[in-house]
């Protein structure tokens, strides 16, 4: 994996009727933000979850692929009719849709000569000149056009396929998080978080997260940034404030 | 609540770093879409989630509003300095942002005047001449502004407010659905299932989500319509192919 000293960024688009509908909670803009992060410092910068309509995967795919360095879709390119993703990323980028070689050979050695019918073909029909992104669970391929990669939408598919992504990308800066929750509430800190964020405005983005536990409210401070060093002294700051303030850290990670 | 006999569409805009970063699993695209269908006849066509960054949110805010014909927005509208949603769609439509005096009301009643610090009176700041939409959980109100709904980020909170929004939403046609639940593999079926697709093309939605359970690939399919006599036409035909196949019905809801 090639090497930049600089934050990278990137977009997920989501195509799929059933994630948009409620019918389907989606599960993998979580993972894939976490173990892009992580293993490739890659910030997810915006999501977008679409329908399965030829002309707003077209419009979508151009105007995330301009904006970000690179755009990781999920859905639509499974066997059935309203699997479209590969097709209307075609037409987007004005290339061929054809059937790729090497994913036509993989899925027939998958499924034998027999069983390989036209619903399956059609899973290797993508635009010309793509490479693949190896599954080794469901063996159909995602691939990769431009700056442009192409996933499945079930998680645990997706989940087996991302490590095959490492080849494709630039690792940039990994993103450093460290989260307190402390028994407050945010009005209680507010004051101080906001003097705490000018003083590292920049170097350390600084979140505060209400949430409820066992009937208490409580809220999560996350401290975020590239810089080890920054993220460190921004820690001590914020430990002095609880202790100035008198808050209970019920947990520190 | 009006009625209108037609569709009504709209967009979700997720505020917040904390979805973007995969940290917190968002909940509340799931929930919205199915309860504005169910109770408004409302069609969520497109979600996106940004950062709590104002030219971003100012961009988006301005888009979606001109695309659809509403726009809810989650998040971004507590006490903290991360909380910028209210003075950037302010900003977005040139609007004074300043104290609602009713919102100024609530929530001096409900923390009593000593404990009604700044943090808590930046949540009684808005855009002029917004509408309100009442919090019966924590007091503190989401807005109307033009066609955008603002509500909070945290779900038990947004969940406790949606009935208030009623009022001001016009009911368009709700989209019914059937599932399938079958014991196959897409493939098996894409065929049968793009012919029927092409008989009720604009009448019925239909869409093919392969799933595991207890370690066995099945498939959901779901019908989609606005018209009842379209889904029960096309119920039929599909328990025809369903039967046709001798494939394994599962559930059907």
């Amino acid at each position: 994996m090639k090497k930049a000293k600089k934050k990278i960024n990137a977009a997920i688009l989501i195509i799929g009727n059933e994630v948009l509908s409620g019918r389907t909670q989606d599960a993998n803009v979580s993972f894939l933000s976490n173990w892009l992060n992580i293993n490739c410092g890659i910030t997810i910068e915006e999501v977008r979850i679409i329908p399965d309509i030829e002309k707003k995967i077209i419009f979508n795919v151009l105007d995330l692929s301009k904006k970000f360095k690179y755009v990781f879709t999920t859905g639509g390119i499974g066997p059935t009719h309203d699997d479209i993703t590969a097709q209307s990323i075609s037409k987007a980028f004005k290339i061929k849709y054809e059937y790729h070689k090497e994913a036509f050979e993989i899925l027939e050695k998958y499924y034998g000569k027999i069983k390989f019918n036209d619903g399956r073909k059609k899973m290797a029909k993508m635009p010309s000149g793509t490479s693949l992104i190896y599954n080794p669970s469901s063996a159909a391929p995602g691939f990769k056009i431009k700056n442009v990669f192409c996933l499945p939408g079930v998680p645990s598919i997706l989940k087996s396929m991302v490590n095959n992504l490492k080849v494709h990308l630039i690792k940039g800066l990994v993103t450093m998080s460290m989260t307190f929750n402390l028994r407050t509430v945010e009005s209680f800190i507010a004051y101080d978080l906001e003097k705490l964020q000018n003083r590292y405005k920049k170097k350390v983005d600084i979140g505060s997260y209400p949430f409820f536990k066992l009937g208490k409210v409580s809220v999560a401070i996350v401290l975020r940034s590239q810089n080890k060093k920054s993220i460190k002294n921004c820690e001590k700051e914020l430990i002095k404030i609880i202790k100035k303030k008198n808050i209970k850290l019920i947990k520190k990670y």
